[in-house]
């Protein structure tokens, strides 16, 4: 039975806790709360502590002591408060759990198991750290495997995941939900450690949040007091719940979180019902149960024998037997599967009767849900003839070609970190994804159904949050996010585990290459190409000329499980429509500028914006020098690699035994696999105006032809064969110690 | 005149702050509060403000804005509370001052002008955003130029800097102060915008201040609500005083930031009797003075001339002229060079008097003004007769390795991300780096002469704390922290400040590879290697075992300008100590077996805790398939480049005509330069115990020793230019699309 709002409010008052009861999301979202009694929680609680002890024990080793400290939470959170169905963990209205602690799987596997997710057998539960290559139960959850909505381990990416999610069913809220007719309401909870909040990337995560009156998340805090390094305070002393109230959160705090299972369901049910985001600290002892209960030694080690045994024996089970889980256990949590089955059913009611009344919208929420495009991008890119032939910057060109995009695909979740005015990714009519109770001083405000994200100075967050967007349900949304390419190295944990999750989004780096002059060394990558030019499952994108940036964004399209990052220049380039090419651009690389069979002497291999001193260098050899020169362009290595090797060859021509020169304006790193010597940066950069800081570091075709013109004439004299493991850096030899 | 505490907390009485007025730091460190008068201060801020408009109009360019708007915040600052030497900015007990909005930092440039610091002229001004190479005044601010602490611009940056800054004086105040001997007691001041309370490092490190209770640092917030995207409140809605309240900081509010000198000045100097570090909100108008205050459009350009000539107008100037500083505001500033030669007479006293009575202290604390270390540490790293030879986990070697120096040497800092128990980097006897208030619940308390340092979960903090405490003054102290290689790409962004500003510090990055194991992908770097190789002016190293762990530690210490991160196994490894070599160490790569002339068909590179299965590979070459394998080492790329062409071919012996292939768990990204071949990963990794790992992704003799062998009759009939072009990945093909 559904609690009434006075039953409710009633067993609040009992309650360490304050609920807030406006009806907002109503309490009927929970469908029991006739609590089992502590006395069978106590049963529970203590069998689940046995078994993750028992199991942790068998290979001496993993994360026992969150696990345990945490069961009280899991009983409120998978018995009685969370919306979702074990037998269809994919049902699209559920409620989102992120276990931001990963290490703490274990606790979440159990919980999977004893709430009947079929996929999750006991066999599978014995597999965590084994050798076992096809185990659900990695040492931290991932997204692959039934039930897990986000891969997590790096700590704080989970809480941010989380207000992605919690966003995602905002904005798809305000887009189809009609009165009366909810067809998304689900709440997002994530399980936290302290990690979480000390972790840069979580505490701008709840920032946002908070701004953004995210009220269907809720925060859970497993405030265990203690980390690897002993107590948590040792380094930490603040007051976290006046810090999250000042941060826009509803905070609740239950002191008895080891046994207080209708404490804890209460307050995450008064969660449901906030009209802010909440924050619930939850005061836990890590490893509760053990005789090292409270202990650092809990966290990542197993208890030992004897603490096992008499952990079991304290549970009513025997010393000796291992992986016991009594039949009470299971029969306590045999409601779950059809309740969720009845969560599924009334949603699929609701699909029904909004098909009727609002067909037209209920077709497009079916292609959201599929995970399918609502419109076509192919027809959305603008074709050749329509792009500018003057000197343009491609952070320019990204914005022709990819604000159509923005403009029409409802499932475009466009963002910036503050740099609206430098990136040029707010589309035209642009609605601002804001609170709708929200008024800025500059009248900027916005509605939770409008899609460009005001993130703030917060690139990693930014790049979480975007993953936790794309993990809602795959290919619901497709987060793009802008800034200048040097701030996404702090962006960079996060757009990795977007690689690892097989994750579609799109950064639009500006500002890349040393172009962006006078701003100096500190925004200049030098490093930063070779990180994500090795990441595996990512795309670095580095278009020349708006051809290509139509390219990048048809390749960051056609890739639905990958990240792209397309890095654009702030200066103007020479666009080169002869040339260039959207279908070469799908390839990696590709010939542009061709020679016949042995008529040439050298390739030239220009990369993004160094393609303009590329064509310059190539004009001058052939002029002054008599070298000729093939010119290659070479905007993405990974899609380079998946093409076959006659195609490789045909533009690389290896087999000519001329020399292949890149000039890139970055560190070489991985180049060598394609060239016999380069022009690159061999440290960082310099304060100077674009044209100038180009100058500085000898991308001049004056300098350069000569220097390519003597690699040419050593080859001739002493073969292809004297280049080997001798690879050329011709910008001059590497300084050493202090190099910059 | 020096205030009495009576006249300052009667001056205090008409001012909106709250100061402190306890006698910690003494006021007395303020040696003038006699204000020059409302009507003095405005001529100085409109002269100011008309400067730096002029300044950005003529090239059209710049960011006037915040520098206009911090105005009287500078006044404050220059003219009144911080205690420096115009004539000497190195002088050691000066204030330290970092602007975190570092795009502001014409306002610093024209105030050390102002204040008589020589090397800043009027021309040098000029050359802001010029082409002129040795320019004072890049776009952001640089510590190679006289007056700067850090390079600051990425933004967050500055803030945790700031915090290092801080910790640097209380720990050599706690070490060598007396009583009645105040060899150090500088101030750290800290003026940030918007950003810095945004990003995530900065939000840690103000964490990390609040719980040291760090009172000699402020943080002066330039709060004036402007961010690119429009009016702040777009993207924060926190409480920004409560939060910091929250955050262990006194908050003092100036509502009137533009022009209330006075104000501003008695928060500061409060600020310096506080028994909190101290965060002073300053609202503030941007741009102030132009017709388009208050707009985003003052951030990041020019004003337009008809608006920089009226400024110049209201300021009393000629529209006409450009670059104007009347005699009376020069005049104004003219105090500050003899009282900073004051200040700095009174320090030398201060050490004479400190050198009679405690001579021996004196002598250290000299050595340590002169950035030398307190001790031989080529002594302290132990012999090689000394190092275990049964197998080890190079993070154990590590700790053997490094231990004795962090006990013996007092300018090591030591810190860890909440790591202590998995990075073994805790040095015998350690004390910890805490307030002396501090009483932790698990008893491990400490005080501020304390050199072991708990971050918390805050590895991009812990970075670029480090940065604070090694540019302090460069040599004094030497930072080392430490975390799971994987985590620094959470620290990258500061390492890579360190590298660009010269920093020595060392970065203990255990669980490399992915024989870290169980923890799965989430916790495997796989293309983070390729980061640190390219970044310029960093050493990443991977020793094989606990000799090249010696000598990587060696090489770090040589290093004097330049971090170094030394990269270590979880897993034990077995020790080579009949072929390891820290002298090889030192020269980045070398021969670890040799073979004579023509007498070896492959070279195989083995690198780290991949060294046991290249070894083995080799050894089963020779035995079942009759191919003789020679073996290098090759721990630390960056250092091999440092090395002559001859020393380099006598490694790798590239005319030989013999393949090349290297051994490494990471992806190849970058070895193309040494190798023709590679067995790396190309994809993320998995969940499996460590060697389970190894096996699953091919990394075990048997399955390398066939593909090697094939390679090498390959080149025995086609030749080594077979290979050109091709280099190979023998771990199998690149998987097209979602790869992991």
């Amino acid at each position: 039975m559904a609690p009434s709002l006075e039953v409710y409010e009633k067993a609040a008052q009992t309650l360490p806790v304050k609920p807030v009861t406006t009806k907002a999301h109503g309490l009927t979202a929970v469908s029991s709360l006739e609590f089992e009694g502590s006395e069978k929680h106590d049963r529970v609680l203590k069998v689940f502590r046995a078994f993750i002890a028992d199991l942790c024990q068998q290979f001496n080793g993993g994360h026992p002591g969150s696990a345990m400290g945490m069961a009280a939470i899991g009983v409120a959170l998978y018995k009685y408060v969370m919306k979702y169905s074990p037998s269809n963990c994919n049902y699209f209205n559920r409620d989102r759990f992120v276990l931001s602690n990963g290490h703490a799987c274990l606790w979440q596997y159990l919980f999977m198991h004893l709430v009947g997710v079929k996929s999750m057998t006991l066999e599978q539960l014995k597999s965590y750290h084994s050798e076992k290559l096809d185990s659900l139960c990695p040492g931290h959850p991932e997204i692959e495997n039934e039930g897990v909505e986000v891969t997590t381990g790096p700590l704080g990416q989970g809480v941010a995941n989380a207000v992605g999610l919690a966003m995602a069913t905002k904005n798809l809220a305000a887009t189809y939900n009609k009165p009366g007719h909810e067809l998304v309401d689900n709440m997002t909870w994530v399980m936290i450690g302290d990690a979480c909040l000390q972790e840069g990337v979580g505490l701008e995560a709840v920032s946002l949040a908070g701004h953004w009156k995210l009220n269907n998340l809720c925060i859970i805090y497993d405030n265990n007091s203690v980390t690897c390094d002993g107590t948590a305070d040792v380094a930490n002393s603040e007051d976290m719940n006046a810090k999250m109230r000042a941060t826009g959160f509803n905070v609740h705090e239950i002191l008895d979180g080891n046994s207080n299972v209708e404490a804890i369901a209460h307050a995450l049910i008064a969660a449901r019902a906030s009209d802010k985001p909440t924050f619930i600290n939850i005061h836990t002892t890590i490893g509760f149960g053990s005789n090292k209960a409270g202990d650092a030694k809990t966290h990542g080690a197993a208890l030992g024998l004897d603490d096992v045994a008499s952990i079991k024996t304290a549970a009513g089970l025997d010393a000796n037997q291992h992986f016991q889980i009594p039949q009470d256990v299971y029969d306590f949590f045999s409601d779950v599967v059809p309740r969720g089955q009845a969560h599924e059913g009334d949603w699929e009611g609701r699909i029904q009767s909004y098909a009727e009344q609002y067909p037209e919208e209920s077709d497009e929420f079916a292609l959201r849900v599929q995970g399918k495009m609502p419109g076509d991008w192919t027809e959305l890119i603008p074709r050749k003839e329509d792009l500018p032939t003057e000197p343009t910057a491609t952070r320019k060109s990204a914005g022709l070609v990819g604000n159509p995009l923005g403009e029409k695909l409802k499932n475009f979740l466009i963002g910036t970190a503050d740099l609206t005015p430098s990136c040029n990714v707010a589309y035209s009519q642009k609605v601002d994804f804001q609170s709708p109770e929200l008024q800025t001083a500059c009248g900027l405000n916005g509605n939770y159904s409008g899609r460009y994200i005001h993130y703030g100075i917060r690139e990693h967050a930014m790049a979480a949050i975007s993953n936790g967007l794309a993990a809602f349900n795959k290919g619901t949304f497709l987060p793009v996010t802008s800034s200048f390419f040097m701030f996404y190295l702090y962006a960079a944990p996060a757009v990795r585990m977007a690689a690892l999750q097989g994750l579609q989004q799109i950064h639009i780096a500006t500002h890349d290459s040393i172009g962006t002059g006078e701003d100096g060394p500190t925004h200049q990558p030098i490093a930063l190409p070779a990180l994500y030019r090795a990441m595996p499952n990512t795309l670095y994108i580095r278009p020349c000329d708006s051809e290509e940036v139509a390219g990048a964004f048809a390749a960051a399209l056609s890739a639905t499980e990958t990240p792209t990052i397309i890095s654009l220049s702030r200066q103007t380039l020479t666009q080169y429509p002869q040339y260039s090419s959207r279908e070469g651009v799908a390839k990696g690389a590709y010939v542009f500028v061709e020679r016949p069979a042995d008529e040439f002497d050298v390739t030239l291999i220009g990369v993004g914006s160094e393609m303009g001193v590329t064509m310059e260098t190539a004009a001058l050899l052939e002029r002054e020098h008599g070298v000729r020169a093939r010119v290659v362009s070479f905007p993405c290595q990974r899609l380079f690699e998946q093409q076959s090797r006659d195609y490789k060859r045909s533009v690389l021509r290896p087999e000519s035994g001329r020399p292949t020169v890149v000039i890139e304006a970055y560190a070489a790193n991985g180049w060598e696999r394609y060239a016999d010597a380069s022009f690159s940066m061999r440290r960082f950069g310099k304060s100077l105006p674009s044209k100038a800081a180009y100058d500085f570091f000898g991308f001049r075709s004056e300098r350069m032809a000569p220097r390519i013109r003597e690699l040419v004439d050593e080859v001739r004299q002493n073969g292809i064969g004297s280049l080997r493991g001798d690879f050329r850096d011709l910008n001059g030899p590497l300084g050493v110690g202090f190099e910059h």
